[in-house]
């Protein structure tokens, strides 16, 4: 059964000849999920959940610090709930699974399988909201949702996926306006930070919003094809639910008040993003921060006196502050279980052998430049720690320059159609603020208006908008998306 | 809006009186659970979620630790697959939820939502199994499942609960049930080393075993009226599954061989035991391994000079080594906390007003025995951590008293129906291994096998069956249950 003079099969397609079976092959022979027996639906197999479980661990924990709290609400919704806020049912209703029978008997009443699940929640909140000094609830919910979507890609589209939905009720507008942002803020550092993965921030135009929400904030993700990601959302849901679910309350001078909303919501679409931003044709390549194996530890000439009890030795050294593997199966060659954790996108891989033993040396080989550095062996967990903060910061830089360089800015609509055409750049420029004029960029190049930066952020490339040469409201990013 | 002359309105039912309006008094007025408008389903509110996330925690750990991982399989499950084990379908067919439309149309095949997940999962294994190598699969998930249920009771018995189910593939029949007996043995752990519930050992009798199991093994915990509740099972499948859904694999004499199977879970249910075993007319007492808030800190006279400044000192001392709350709301008075956080069953109350200043002293507060100590201030984080241990094992070692003396043996069924119409007692007895005699004792007392103790445990009380007379088999556990 020895492997070491079997080549080690890869089966990826390159990245640049064909993107959509490049991400399809990663995710598949990277072993981060399966397609299911179920049309649309995915398996998230271990490899792939143990980096939803570091994202989540690192949202969640940010949640709490932010005075969150989680809980739990069915999954199934009576029909009569959906319907009571009608821009919301109408955004879900072609998209919604329907139960209709328990056991062999008919249902007296539809149940809706959540596609998400304001109207639940608020349902509950009208209930449990009486006066100010219940106020703020600030509630989150891991849970999956439904979308009956008719095309799906594992963890981009699919018609289950894992999310956090967060629900949160307020007194003021500007209270729920402040949670709104503190969320955004929390995505951003979490993809960010925690994903290596760079984000344009801003607000969606009106067309784009949430299904009943004032103001919908989104984090825009440039994939390694050019395309953006929507990333994560975080809505002011105004008045709309409150109204709707009659979440009022005692207000501080003692007059009945209708309470403000916001919801927010990251899913395991993520994954999919950092796939498309980090991989490349040897596989996946895990940022450190949520890698599920940070480093990965391969003997040289196994059989070679002392080899393996130095290789135990370093893994003991390591394990607990990273996660770390040995890999000291005997039926597999060096060669072999290089290629194998490439393949899985182990941030650092650590060899040894008898020479490094005699110089007391280790060999860092780094996944996302393939650099090769010799190290001593003293203080070798300190120097781990450091390596692997370069790669995570170097691994977002990375990102980000592509981003950056993928990026342009266009004055008129012949430029714009001009780079569109010649790629999926990310294109700056100035829009009316005209829905139908919005629309009809969408018809003609296929792009959308990915979000409105913040005003810190805007620019005023021109006075007038891109397409229909009226006068600009604001610099929007244009861009093809998934 | 002072509510210092207010009382605190408590409206718990007196558990001696009427213990099932007791129980659903504690899971509303704790805010443990709340029910949902969706019929049979519950809301775990943030105060009861958080006891699930520190049950999942303790489990999650464990199942790590001996070499699992997690998944996620989808929670629509095609009808064809669950037919395709009979016994399996038979079991859970009258209780199903169908998913019969998407959006306006009808779907080609319905699906099930997910009482239970063996048979998608084993459609995965059998195409990821291809030789001994490959073995063993040891995965878990943490999801929800749906049962159809008519009589509904929040944490004990709703239609949607959360649950985590353990799915592993073996080279073995011994493998199997090594696995089954460690998963069981790391339940027993979470059960009474963290929640500080006793509970009685063994195998299921076959009328009362997992449909399409070989072996089932149980953990049953007495509630406080006398009542059993099964508080976590794990299934040795034998060969069952594997054979329908052709999980085979090359073995290591290069053969084809049929792989072994188990699975194992908890659920929320357990949360449901928490409260039935330790609770009392007072409502929650959590037990510190799991307890959301472990202490609870209250200034007494706040107003005075330096309480609040030193209330705070201490809640920092104790914060991140515990999970603490200084509760210094300035609109309750301190009878009126006390009493909420009683409520709450907060295991340790700390006291700390003008005179305990001067004292250089605080006072703990018991949730458990009411206890009132004098303690210190000096290395207060250690007296702390000592008391919480303390209160954890006496929770323990209360509720092993009160189960082994409501425990009796009995020797005939004159005996069994008196002790069984006296209260709701456990009953040692023989049993002589018939399915029909077992139905008849259900059908006389509503009393069930509970579990057939393991052989260390049996003890020969008789030699005929405590029923019918005939030779006996095994000494068990006879209880009502829930």
């Amino acid at each position: 059964m020895a492997k070491d003079k079997e080549k080690f099969v890869r089966e990826i397609t390159s990245r640049d000849d064909d993107f959509a079976q490049w991400y399809t092959d990663v995710v598949l022979k990277a072993e981060m999920a399966d397609y299911a027996p179920v049309r649309g639906c995915m398996i998230i197999r271990p490899y792939g959940f143990a980096v939803w479980e570091r994202i989540k661990e690192e949202a969640d924990r940010r949640f709490k610090a932010t005075g969150h709290t989680n809980a739990y609400f069915p999954m199934l919704i009576p029909e009569h709930l959906l319907q009571k806020e009608v821009d919301h049912f109408d955004g879900f209703a072609p998209e919604v699974l329907w139960v209709t029978h328990g056991g062999d008997e008919e249902l007296a009443e539809r149940l809706i399988v959540r596609p998400t699940s304001e109207t639940i929640i608020n349902t509950m909140y009208s209930k449990w909201v009486q006066t100010y000094r219940d106020l703020p609830i600030l509630i989150n919910q891991w849970c999956s949702v439904f979308r009956w979507e008719k095309t799906t890609r594992p963890f981009l589209r699919t018609v289950e996926f894992l999310w956090q939905e967060g629900h949160t009720v307020h007194e003021t507008y500007e209270d729920a306006q402040e949670e709104t942002l503190r969320m955004h803020e929390i995505y951003r550092q979490v993809i960010e930070d925690e994903m290596a993965v760079p984000v344009i921030l801003g607000k969606k135009s009106d067309s784009e919003r949430f299904a009943g929400a004032d103001a919908t904030y989104t984090l825009e993700a440039m994939m390694h094809d050019g395309k953006a990601l929507q990333s994560g959302t975080s809505h002011n849901l105004g008045q709309n639910f409150a109204k709707m679910f009659d979440i009022q309350f005692q207000d501080r001078e003692g007059k009945l008040a209708t309470a403000w909303t916001t919801s927010w919501g990251i899913s395991t679409r993520l994954i999919g993003g950092l796939i498309m931003v980090h991989g490349d044709d040897r596989g996946m390549v895990m940022p450190p921060h949520v890698a599920p194996t940070q480093v990965i530890i391969v003997p040289i000439a196994l059989h070679k006196e002392g080899v393996q009890e130095k290789a135990q030795e370093l893994y003991d050294s390591l394990n607990g502050r990273f996660t770390v593997k040995l890999d000291d199966r005997t039926e597999y060659s060096p060669g072999w279980k290089f290629n194998q954790w490439e393949l899985k996108g182990v941030p650092l891989r650590i060899e040894i052998g008898p020479k490094d033993i005699e110089k007391n040396q280790v060999v860092f080989v780094r996944r996302d430049t393939n650099e090769k550095i010799f190290v001593p062996m003293e203080n070798l967990a300190d120097q781990v720690d450091e390596m692997l903060e370069t790669i995570q910061k170097d691994m977002f830089q990375a990102a980000k320059k592509r981003m950056e360089e993928n990026t342009f800015t266009v004055k008129n609509f012949d430029e714009f159609k001009e780079r569109m055409a010649a790629g999926n750049p990310f294109l700056k420029g100035m829009w009316c603020g005209d829905e139908e004029c919005e629309a009809e960029i969408k018809d003609e190049t296929t792009a959308t208006i990915r979000c409105i930066p913040f005003d810190d952020k805007q620019e005023e490339i021109d006075t007038v908008c891109v397409h229909c040469g009226k006068p600009a409201k604001h610099m929007v990013y244009y861009a093809k998306a998934y």
